[in-house]
């Protein structure tokens, strides 16, 4: 691959399963020949990991929704001039679990503060970098709630224990999402084997290669 | 005092006094029956000295400007919401070591950013909350850059060690902000004994007793 790179996102809400596709697909890419970065957000390089740290430490109410979301967009304006621009700079494709989007579902939907508000400070702290492809996994929201459960037993973080309603708008915010920005986004069903999930990714894809 | 209380902040440039000035302006508040709450930036609750502990550490190349410009914006966010306002509210004075203008003068003048985007962050953090009045206290650069260096060498952190050229850049900034809002900012000598300093102070916050 010659060329800057191509970035692609995962999102979608909790336990549909977009890190474990995140993975394959990377796997899947690099078999094409191509190299890949896997990273995710909040995270992805030095400072970002250590403002997550902040982020998912304390209390569920240890931030108010403005800080956290200068603290997600302080995170994303490090990973990407640290980690992102520079691979795809390179040629690198890069795999992302989760991005812009899940800060404009979560902090600019669910709680409140509005997309607008959201994609201002990724304008400022990003300058407005976007995928170029986003892909939404979805699953019925009965399944992924029962997935989420599960895991979180093992795990307990600021972001976990929401109740299935602030699931079902986070779904709804991320839908709305995708059908503003149809050639960005794909929706992607995430039931079924993981092989069968990776290969509809990969065929999401098909035009970008 | 009753009703809603008043917020100083005091500005300038490293080596000025704002700190010592700060606490003695505070003390002589306190000594007219005002309830007072001393308080600096970056910091002034947990979760921005936690942020201010991730600005100060490391290296001086450890953010970029726009992840910096963010960080501040988060921890003046969680130090409005969680020590400014909740003051105010019940009717305290607040004396600020540095605040918004701080930012502006640093990440979005001297450091390149621009001070539309500092305020834009502002105003989604903090909803644009200003001081009531800002002092400036103002020293002959070289005065100031002795002070600062004297206090550097037992101190260092990521920033210090800049260079006179970049004080000057700084002084110019906030003289031009004081000029742009003559209603909020004081511009004060902060030349002379320590008392003399601190009554010119509380001669400039005479109109809003």
């Amino acid at each position: 691959m010659s060329g800057r790179g191509r970035f692609i996102s995962l999102e979608g809400g909790e336990g549909v399963g977009k890190s474990t596709q995140a993975r394959a697909l990377a796997a899947a890419l690099r078999a094409r020949g191509h190299e890949v970065i896997e990273t995710r957000e909040p995270g992805g390089s030095p400072g970002a990991e250590a403002i997550r740290a902040l982020l998912l430490a304390g209390e569920a109410d240890r931030w108010g929704a403005r800080a956290e979301a200068l603290l997600f967009a302080a995170a994303r304006a490090d990973h990407v001039e640290r980690t992102i621009r520079p691979a795809l700079d390179r040629g690198a494709w890069v795999v992302c679990d989760r991005f812009l989007d899940s800060s404009i579902a979560y902090q600019g939907g669910a709680d409140g503060l509005g997309a607008e508000a959201i994609r201002a400070l990724h304008a400022i702290g990003s300058e407005g970098l976007l995928p170029d492809r986003t892909l939404l996994l979805t699953l019925p929201d009965a399944i992924a709630v029962a997935r989420e459960t599960a895991r979180d037993a093992g795990r307990p973080d600021r972001f976990g224990a929401r109740d299935p309603a602030y699931h079902a708008r986070v779904t709804a915010g991320f839908r709305a999402l995708a059908e503003a920005e149809p050639d960005r986004w794909r929706i992607v069903d995430a039931e079924g084997e993981a092989d069968e999930v990776t290969a509809r990714l990969l065929t999401a894809l098909d035009d970008l290669a």
